[in-house]
């Protein structure tokens, strides 16, 4: 097992919301400022998208806006297009994902566009934005098609990084397997991002074998939110607790407080007013349920 | 990664289901018909214990004698000491789990006895019946005592093997991770089986660290039914479905066909009339149900 640091970027004010009923970005911004004492230097805040598309991202200026200062985390917000960067550009973000897709179908349905022209907008948005960070969704696999070519995937992730982007690869519908990591890595190397979703529960082992071939950055939700509203065999992204319980027992530094996302779940499952499907989260809050005198 | 088979015996029909609302032995034997399909060639279907104690397996001998005949399967049952030990094998049974604990406070709670009375009973059963395998709980920590010391862990083990007894090594509550797993299994040697529970949904993440450590023996429960009656600690055992899917993927033989497994979790769900813990089964159940025509 490699050594050292592993950069965690929490989602879940994006990734984690957007398939839920919508929260007000006053709301948003609580659970954001709750995350922020965590300890995370890298956090995804805001998708601008279309509001009618996904209407828990809506208000994505206003949060951006109400973010809080002097944190020491870098601001990250999710755009599909241009236009989606030019209004995260006004609204102050400097930290951009752009996501793509290595699949034509989800690419259609998510953004609108081929997987070609989705790229050519991406490489635009690269040389507009300060920092850029796409995220190849559907890159292990896709409902939409027999196979995903590694091949052809590691392509895109060469055309993004030779023009100064870093790149994450997203398993947007949860069918990454520690084989097919191990394949696509090699052609990729380890010097990209992995965006595990948990359908099928294997986000962790993914990212346990991810961590045995030198990855060391990370997306993550608190509390094991989100999925694409796109697809119905997305799952939760691999949550940030699993992750982060995970790494501390192996002895690598994420700069994360375990029992503050803790805190963090608490809040999250007042705000959606239902249980978290994290699995740390689950057994950390009933370990403190069973703490307290009954009510 | 090891290669070659890799031994499951599923504990469904017994772990799986001692902590739900009690099955008639006519259920229970519907259950393990079906799981008897799927191609395992090592099922615990009963336990010998106290009937107040642990209500759900009650009957044990009506399963036994109502077991099917001619499908190549051995079929276990557990016993906690002497007396479960007589009535399994007057029952018929040859396989015997035998339960005992790494931890005094789990093993008072769970069999009535101290660690060395537990053990001292676990050599007689040996003597008396064709084939045991000591199940050690808690071998990974306990929520009674501070921490479990390997070295005493490895000459339990020892101890046992050495009576011609196998061993498996039960995460009663689900503290296990890879770190502990290696250095346990760096005391006892591979040649121990598993059994390991998802409390913080690490089970999986656990038996990819164990394989690649060489173990090729685990016990699992469809649909990631189970847990003790006698710690809140305890969540389901590993799911079956979630290791075959992985093993599948790996390449490596169970023998154990995964859609006859999903076939089980339909049937299960309508026993317990609740949604199933296990992630794989979920998702293919979910698959199942969106292929078919609306209601």
């Amino acid at each position: 097992m490699a050594e050292g640091r592993v950069s965690i970027r929490e989602v879940g004010p994006r990734d984690g919301l957007q398939r839920e009923a919508p929260l007000e970005p006053r709301q948003r911004l609580a659970l954001i400022e709750a995350l922020a004492r965590c300890g995370f230097a890298d956090m995804e805040v805001a998708a601008f998208v279309s509001a009618r598309a996904v209407p828990a991202m809506a208000g994505a200026a206003e949060v951006v806006a109400g973010l809080p200062t002097g944190v020491g985390c870098a601001w990250w917000a999710l755009v599909p297009n241009l236009t989606g960067a030019d209004h995260a550009l006004a609204a102050g973000i400097a930290d951009v994902s752009v996501t793509v897709s290595a699949s034509e179908g989800y690419s259609r349905r998510n953004v609108g566009m081929g997987v070609e022209e989705s790229c050519a907008e991406a490489m635009a948005i690269i040389e507009r934005v300060p920092r850029a960070d796409v995220v190849i969704s559907c890159s292990f696999g896709s409902p939409y098609e027999a196979a995903i070519d590694p091949g052809a995937l590691a392509s895109m992730v060469e055309r993004f990084t030779g023009a100064g982007a870093s790149v994450t690869l997203a398993d947007t519908t949860g069918v990454a397997s520690p084989r097919r990591l191990r394949e696509v890595l090699a052609l990729t190397g380890p010097q990209v991002g992995l965006h595990l979703h948990d359908t099928r529960g294997s986000a962790l082992v993914n990212a346990y074998a991810a961590l045995e071939l030198g990855i060391t950055r990370f997306d993550t939700s608190v509390g094991g939110l989100g999925g694409s509203p796109f697809s119905d065999d997305a799952g939760g992204n691999l949550a940030t607790e699993d992750l982060v319980s995970l790494l501390d027992d192996l002895g690598r530094p994420t700069g994360i407080a375990l029992d503050r996302l803790v805190d963090v779940d608490e809040l999250l499952g007042d705000l959606l007013a239902r249980p978290l499907p994290g699995r740390v989260a689950e057994a950390e809050l009933a370990k403190r349920a069973r703490g307290r005198p009954p009510a």
